[in-house]
């Protein structure tokens, strides 16, 4: 099943993606909007397991009205309000690097960098050097604590894409002895286009066995699979709730391989950017100044 | 005016301290919940200055049942719900350090770490070297991009304390030759301890004249001036909305001064930590040890 969000006729709906159409969830039943607020992914999410198999039973039966054609709906960032953006740093193999990490490596964004496909990146004007990083990214949809790696799949929902956008003029910034985080480099307005839609987990038999390929204006840059990220899904989201209570709507991107020419395009106003991954479908965005 | 959330007969209420008592605001004005719900801080934040004017009118007009003595409420944090938790890393002068950064570094914490006073700081299961970080912070009121330096404070609704608190154990982790994020050493189940209430701006000439202590069991172990600060809040703001545009609710922490021995006391379960900053009351939480 592929859960979207999506504007219509002026309002933001959510929806199932079926045959190039969308079943708009509370046309299809009406009495949903007592569960959660057409557009609010994590209170969907919040209702479990058993609710998305209802979605299955609602979508079989959805009324034509409830139909609305792909062409006719904007689609938008699946989830807009996660109550978690963790990001895994350096995930898959590099030459640049000496030695890989023992333990995952994560950092944030905050959710005011979501936009959805189709929404222009924009460049910021106090930065440069804004780089591309396609990420299979994972939405949690049980709440859990000190998971075991065995059962860290069972608390997925499912899987979306999310372009990790960077921008490298303050990726480190160095101090003598000293590197200091990330800062803010990766948490600019804009900086987490992420779509298209959510696909259950009863979709993806393997999240690591997934192939990723970017394109620049139509040229492929990266092409890679899932398998080469160093620490899986499983590791990461067993480690991660060492650390708090994953809950659902957790977005948990597992880092972006590295581009094939192995350095990375610096993007340009008028560029488009489109991440593929296989079994998520595609997600595109074009490139625009900062406002302001 | 000192803004607070608080838990009062199962419910949880915002309002403002007097006296010794809180105003419950909801009950000075019932209407009020047309325009956010009690305890929603980042809704009344986002009302605006002049609603914290009509605040003021309000608790002056207070009716006896709206006053409720504060022994009879637990103080809750001020904001449970901040659109985006800022922190600034290394923003005093520290003997260990060759070399000052010439920009402002930050990182962040999530929501799920907030916590308020009185509440356990829980020493996590699988971290340790947990240290206390005593941080002035200011509550954005007024969203903006690209703020001058010069009307940065204009932007802030009011100050109040949070604990940054940080596992060294996971504090940096190294590679050959470089150097990671933070990762998530500082965004632990209950690692931000906040409040006791956002005193507004006006009641603040100077955020970095304030005096800052930190006792751990009693005892004095950090005294030092917010003045004390390498980069003050009207850089801070100024350099952030570049990155994105602040929002009511947005908390910047300003960074903590350093212990007075030099090092920090790492935490033991049954330690009681304690907070002053000067005009923004006292924070106190006790450690407990990590739940499940």
């Amino acid at each position: 099943m592929k859960l979207c969000r999506f504007e219509h006729e002026g309002a933001v709906r959510s929806g199932v993606v079926v045959d190039g159409d969308i079943i708009d969830l509370h046309r299809a039943a009406p009495g949903l909007a007592e569960k959660f607020q057409p557009g609010d992914t994590r209170a969907l999410l919040n209702l479990g397991e058993s609710f998305l198999g209802e979605c299955r039973g609602l979508i079989a039966g959805a009324p034509a009205e409830a139909r609305i054609p792909l062409e006719e709906a904007t689609l938008l960032a699946p989830i807009a309000n996660p109550s978690r953006i963790i990001c895994s740093w350096v995930n898959y193999l590099n030459p640049a690097m000496a030695k890989l990490p023992d333990q995952p490596i994560f950092f944030s964004k905050y959710e005011s960098a979501i936009t959805g496909p189709g929404a222009p990146i924009r460049l910021p004007k106090i930065a440069s050097d804004i780089v591309v990083e396609p990420e299979m990214t994972a939405v949690i949809g049980t709440a859990g604590r000190h998971i075991a790696e065995a059962d860290a799949l069972s608390h997925v929902a499912g899987y979306t894409i999310v372009n990790d956008v960077t921008a490298f003029s303050h990726r480190l910034q160095i101090m003598v002895g000293a590197q200091g985080p990330y800062g803010m480099a990766k948490t600019f307005d804009t900086f987490a286009p992420s779509g298209p839609w959510i696909t259950t987990r009863d979709e993806i038999a393997d999240p690591h066995a997934l192939e990723v390929r970017q394109f620049l204006n139509g040229e492929l840059r990266t092409s890679a699979n899932t398998s080469e990220a160093v620490f899986k899904l499983p590791r990461l989201i067993a480690y991660l709730s060492g650390f708090f209570e994953l809950q659902p709507g957790d977005l948990i991107l597992t880092g972006s391989p590295p581009p094939n020419a192995g350095k990375p395009d610096f993007l340009s106003h008028g560029d488009v950017v489109r991440i593929e991954i296989q079994g998520l479908g595609v997600l595109e965005n074009p490139v625009a100044p900062d406002k302001l």
